[in-house]
């Protein structure tokens, strides 16, 4: 009983459901979310891949676990920015953010980022929720409106990666002691002006 | 021999020095950077201040030691704002940093960071070191023509910090691949705007 704990709620055998999670992480890792199959991830753990929607449901939620994050931040980026469409969105997004960190979820958010920073392949794989939930749920939600929103993505995610550092990491004074209002007031217009500002001479993609 | 090198140049009597090192990194990280003496520091390694003074030089000096830091980033700042005030600072300011991160030193940076946002004691150490040398810095630079700047320099570190974050560490593409040219036009007008915009909301410091 001692493991289970960790896995969660849906513990089953925790020698298979660890088996799946140390497969998942190695192929994520090695060769990127988009090419390994769940079929894959099942041959490499050595179990039917039954028993992996059987364990996580979904790939993404299987991701989710396997990078220990506690929920699928995809979500929350999508209805922050339905919310309004491109008006406003920089501050929305920054009151979401700031909302999910500063909530019950802060110390596991802190390991997860903790380890990403420090282990290259856990950086990997962080990159990874990056580029295939993250940009792509902003395309989803944005891309009729907005060009070039891999560019754009990278340096939003370079002013929030920033304040994770800033206020959660660092803890420095003032700024991590300041409310959720005055962030997203002094961080939404950057994240804006990464939204609108013409890019097109920094991306190759259409 | 074999301990020699990690000493650097001048290699003196590695134990004293390791036990001095040693002594300034617990030191600064319980007590913090302004409120250790060179006469505490060498209390604590159970040797004679003077030989602080020999091994290291100045308490600065000590202190980049001590974090392992290759060089003090304080006079590279110090040059960026110096060169022409707040006209284009931002974008002055990211050159510099994208010069110095792009160079010879990238491996040592990038070991200090990891360790930084990873160990607790290290981050703390990180933090004084941007307080007490960045922060002081920009006030004895820009102090007569710039307001608030210990709340500025909170925001323009949440950027800078996060294009580390982004660039170096999980290499988001293609911001990874951008020039020192492109970074600094864009991310230099959102310093800028931290510079310059009002802060006296956020801030109860003078």
């Amino acid at each position: 009983m001692a493991r289970a704990k960790r896995t969660g709620r849906r513990t089953g055998n925790p020698d298979t459901r660890s088996e799946i999670l140390g497969a998942a992480r190695r192929l994520f890792a090695d060769e990127g979310y988009e090419s390994v199959s769940m079929r894959r991830i099942a041959g490499e753990a050595g179990v039917d891949p039954s028993l992996i929607h059987h364990y996580f449901g979904s790939k993404d939620e299987l991701f989710m676990a396997a990078i220990e994050l506690p929920f699928d931040p995809a979500p929350e980026v999508e209805a922050a920015l339905q919310a309004g469409g491109i008006d406003g969105a920089g501050e929305r997004l920054v009151h979401a953010f700031v909302r999910i960190w500063d909530g019950a979820h802060r110390d596991k958010l802190l390991a997860v980022v903790r380890s990403s920073l420090s282990k290259p392949a856990m950086s990997f794989v962080l990159k990874q929720l990056f580029e295939h939930r993250i940009v792509k749920t902003v395309q989803a939600t944005l891309g009729d409106t907005v060009d070039h929103i891999p560019v754009r993505a990278n340096f939003i995610a370079s002013q929030v990666f920033g304040l994770v550092v800033a206020r959660y990491i660092l803890k420095l004074e003032p700024l991590a002691s300041l409310g959720e209002k005055e962030l997203a007031e002094t961080i939404g217009p950057t994240i804006d002006r990464y939204l609108t500002m013409p890019v097109g001479h920094l991306t190759r993609d259409s």
